[in-house]
């Protein structure tokens, strides 16, 4: 998704007061206002580029006087040594930046580089690579994105946008007696009609008793490729599948030839490695 | 660090609004307000504990009216399995903070896991494992809580709290002419009495030059161990050393052993695995 | 909708900030801070109750330690004379507080009171009276929940949860020479697979065009009822029918008969007329 | 009043920060970034323009890099079909601040225009139309701006700009054995000289009891024209008189007749109906 | 005046966001949690107590848990060594508190020691002692607040809550030709009717030119006595007068014997000597 | 320091919010919005420029189309009648902002000149003059920029960057039967490596104490000058020596002489008289 301006100053606000709220006095004792500078955030190791934009907007808020030049845009790949964003103006300005520019963009590029490695483990199959609401608390909207860079689908954005059933509604609501059908049937009664409903089943048994309250979407949790195949049968198009719990790169292959149609995957933002990126002086 | 009150609700209100802007249309079309129930927050695998205060703020800044019992103190070891929060009150409000509330506790424990880690492999030798400003943008305090709660130790904070002249600063400089020890005496003259004085170095002919400045600390950077022994022995205790970059936890044990004080893992909060945690429906 | 409380605080805030910036002199110059009283929250005439609980969150954002008692619950009708609030404590606080909690009160009640109208207006028929994005800047949720407390149905929170092509998406795409079943085809394509996609349509004929593309939802812009007849013969039950232009309580019983699933009523949240609500000391 | 571009951002942020939290799926589906394209603000319907600088300030907000040029100032008057306000540039960047600037405008013009209407029908007596605080909650300033575009005079912004003894603050200190002339001395002696001091009253009899207090303006409560002619003669000039309370267009001339120099209508801002506005795609 | 809780808040929260940004190291380092204790705010010197109730918020602010004892009223005098506030609970919550608590405590009482100096100098006679819009920045409510604690009286709080025409609107208007009456009666056409009209003139000429617009209050620009005495006597109760400027506690009395009814001191809150206020750990 | 922008929009907007909340209905009524002018801001007093840059910045918050030029450094003497800013543009923008512009620089520089005057007392010691925490509550950034443009050194900026072992940390240790020692051990062993630990004293005892856990700095709290001496001779370089507490510049110098390294006045924060400064219209 394109991230909203306001959304986006919010978040590098964010990470600016906690960063400079005293100042960067190494900076000040170093380098006088008028010293001017260049330099170049660089890739260390391949990956697929993301929040290229947002470093950039990281200098330009520390000193609106600063230039940026992106080298490669969001969702392009990148070797070893790849550059990614050229820097001029008050060197000082730079320095104070660099941090806050750099923890964004080796985070959002970590992100996007795990789910390009998804996206290509699952190419051929029908399947989408799709993320969670497992983001780091704040950062939402910017993890999404990084997830959009390297290919995969936005899931659900909040709470708000879709009615997903889970496991501990269905766990209350059978306390009191209800089948998953009468769950999903109450949802639709009450829920709008603009945004769909999924409901999340854990057995082939389940998803039998699920499809009879006609969901959108079927989410089946920790289930193996072979039991997830069964239910794509029994489901034969009348809903999208959803794949979801204990999915690597190493199964992710199997678990799209199940079948489904969607495999969320909350690791792609809630245990990213940062890619290894660095702001080199150049001058 | 113990975790400021103001920090920590601004923290839980960026990430609440994010995930309940649009409110919780699953719940609201299935759970009526008056439910009662309660749910325990649960560790799915092996780790270290961080975070459950913030969970359990999380829980009543959604419905001041529930009520939450913490059953382990952060920086406690838990089995898989072990039990971390109990909440109790109207389940539709525990349902509409579930995610945000595991957001942070899996970040958070999954810090904590990862610097426990470090610690263990350096135990017996002098070195401390501390963090670096390389965190989540926005939740540097509860990052760094978490490797506290980890038995890490903390490095700078922000930009302000200390001064660290780092490979930028020194190029920068270099080009003017200056020497590292040259900029280190600038530093001292310029900077506050308060805060001590780090400067990077590559090579032991750097750490040379910088000795001769005085500082207090002396980053270590991407040396191998054979080089950091070199500079322990020259530095002598006149500064404290700290060895930072391409430390794994394979190799950290290797570095400890070289002698020097201090050794900084960015990957505790750029590249911390989320804890696996769950909140499961207890009637 | 359930109102977040971060949503309803922050909404408070901003009421409270514009009104008590300078402080309230009058209550200064003539209530003493110890004179307790009470007060109670009426409606002038007949209509619906929404915002009982915001009202009762103002008094005690501006004192925590009034005591509040809800008089009648959002979604209940009304008489003229109907008590909603009784407040009680210290009574500078009460007076302080009254115009704000009272315009929160007057504005969502004035909605409910017209959404109800609108939902008597079609009652029997299948159709449901559904909100729009036409709210009071800043007051998107609550005067959503005003709708709901009428008994209208929530349509698109933002423009984040649903995808809906608008006559201006399709005039830009058509000058580029796509029909609008190629326009929905590209939003299925591009957008996410868990949120709906509906698209606005001004004739049979685009009905047509647009069915092929095979939307979720049909907007039926500005047609008359026979239009609309004829555009849900042609869908036929394959889409959602929603009818949108010129609806007023009027001629909305007529729409409704033409078989249309929702009908949407920019009017509830743009142009409701305030309940007519005081706030009367007690003693 | 001008508005403060302080208290304009907060507006458009808060405005943007609900449509927009989740981005803008329909958009970024369709309408590629590098698209160009210019849309126009008109008016469906014959009125007085409120609002358009914040509409521009809305695009602008969403991409700084969008040109406008506002058509129509605040204040004039627009026909059917009236252009507003020209917007050009990345073309799904003005799709996605489209409604937002549309809602802002539409409840600004709906507010000037009725605030016209009621300051038509008072031409050639004395009395000047003037607001209250029975503004939307967050939205005073806007509120206020958009009754002076119509020709309107703005009453007390807040509680802290004036004292207005209402009454709330009567009957409680009458509860204490105050007559109202003593009540509005002992505001007197304790408010500040700068501000003016104004006393609600119901009855010619509370009017020469008020009197002997010296109140700046007389504030007459639900009267009929024929008791607030009896007012303004027994005033006589020695405070001004202002009119208050079921007061409509039909009868508002009437009241005007009755000499007072203020009418206060709280349904200017309470209850606008929003003006037609459109923003149409032009090529 | 009274303090808005939402302001209250705002500055709180604003002082703890810098000193507490990066925690408390000292305390975590000292004092474990469990540790409780209990302090108590002392006057070191004489003076008139204001900012208990806010010191006992930012308390409560940093740890909810803290119970606190206001031990004097605002307004109320202080002897040195007299008792303020009393504060128990977890000690190192107490710490990390302290210095924001003091240092709001010291300001405000500060500036209610030197307005009731004032006040004190002038008792007799009838003026009032008025402050000014020369506040910190960030503080006005507590500013004025604190000059009320020491009896003095408040002027304008901000911009909005009078019209103030000072020398630079003068000069303005001059060169275009206008008189001061001429600039009064424009500012009584267009501005509020609820609100005084205030202008500033520097001799007995302007102020006879001004009169003749009638203004409610005319405040008298550095002038001796004798000049404002001459003023007084013109003006002849028909407006306020206000003395303005260069005004000191030596001479302060002879300008309360001319006769203005008004002195307003910008020394009150731009520069206020802090009470010597301390904390003092009690067991 | 440099004020991080971040920083300073934060402070500009919460004194502008208060200073304009309800608008600047004067200039209003009196300036029509095309009017141009400019004014210059001109010290009526000796002293040192501080805030230049920040009032430039207000004007421009307040109307991004108004022209500023600094005529004056932070840091550079005055003479009175020294021009410091000109500000050209809307003349009406000017007037809005004014007061708040004018605020922030007599404040910084009023904090500016009195540093200073500290700095020259102690000139020729090795003595530096040194700030505190005693700042006006969110202001710190501001005022400890103002004393560094007066020629003073920055302490502590926060709670966080530095361990401050204050008299109530050591009294609620000595309660457990620890020695100043013991309680600096138990600092270093809990803090973290990279900042320094200080620690209080008020007797040479205490400092004899204090010593032996070789903390990195000695505060001599409240000791007179020969007092002072011994502690200094004790010490003998192995900390750094600060003197604090009752020291005026009648006292300075002699404090100076007993050879301490800093001198911290917590008066140049918080009771700094205000420079005057005027705005002046110039056509």
């Amino acid at each position: 998704m394109a991230i909203p301006r306001v959304e986006l100053e919010r978040a590098i606000d964010a990470a600016l007061a906690e960063d400079l709220a005293l100042g960067d006095p190494t900076t000040d004792a170093l380098i006088p206002p008028e010293r001017q500078g260049r330099a170049i955030m660089i890739a260390r190791e391949p990956g697929i580029a993301s929040g290229v934009d947002v470093a950039a907007a990281v200098f330009q808020r520390v000193d609106p006087s600063l230039s940026t030049t992106p080298l490669v845009g969001d969702g392009q790949a990148l070797e070893a040594g790849g550059l990614m964003l050229s820097v001029e103006g008050a060197f000082a300005s730079i320095l104070s930046a660099e941090r806050t520019a750099v923890n964004f963009a080796q985070r959002m590029s970590g992100i996007a580089t795990l789910a390009a490695q998804y996206v290509k483990a699952v190419e051929g199959t029908g399947a989408a690579i799709v993320d969670t609401r497992k983001t780091a608390p704040g950062l939402r909207v910017l993890d999404k994105h990084a997830v959009a860079s390297g290919g995969g689908r936005n899931h659900r954005q909040a709470l708000g946008d879709g009615v997903l059933i889970k496991d501990n509604h269905i766990a209350a609501l059978r306390d009191e007696g209800l089948s998953i059908a009468e769950i999903v049937a109450r949802a639709r009664a009450n829920a709008a009609h603009t945004i769909k409903i999924e409901v999340e089943v854990q057995t082939l048994e389940e998803a039998r008793d699920a499809m009879d309250g006609k969901p959108d979407i079927l989410l089946l949790d920790n289930m193996n490729p072979d039991e997830m195949r069964k239910v794509v049968d029994l489901v034969h198009g009348r809903a999208l599948t959803e794949a979801s719990g204990g999915i690597t790169l190493a199964n992710v292959a199997e678990v799209a030839a199940s079948g489904v149609d969607l495999i969320s995957i909350g690791a792609l933002t809630h245990s990213p490695r940062a890619l290894d990126i660095s702001l080199d002086y150049s001058g």
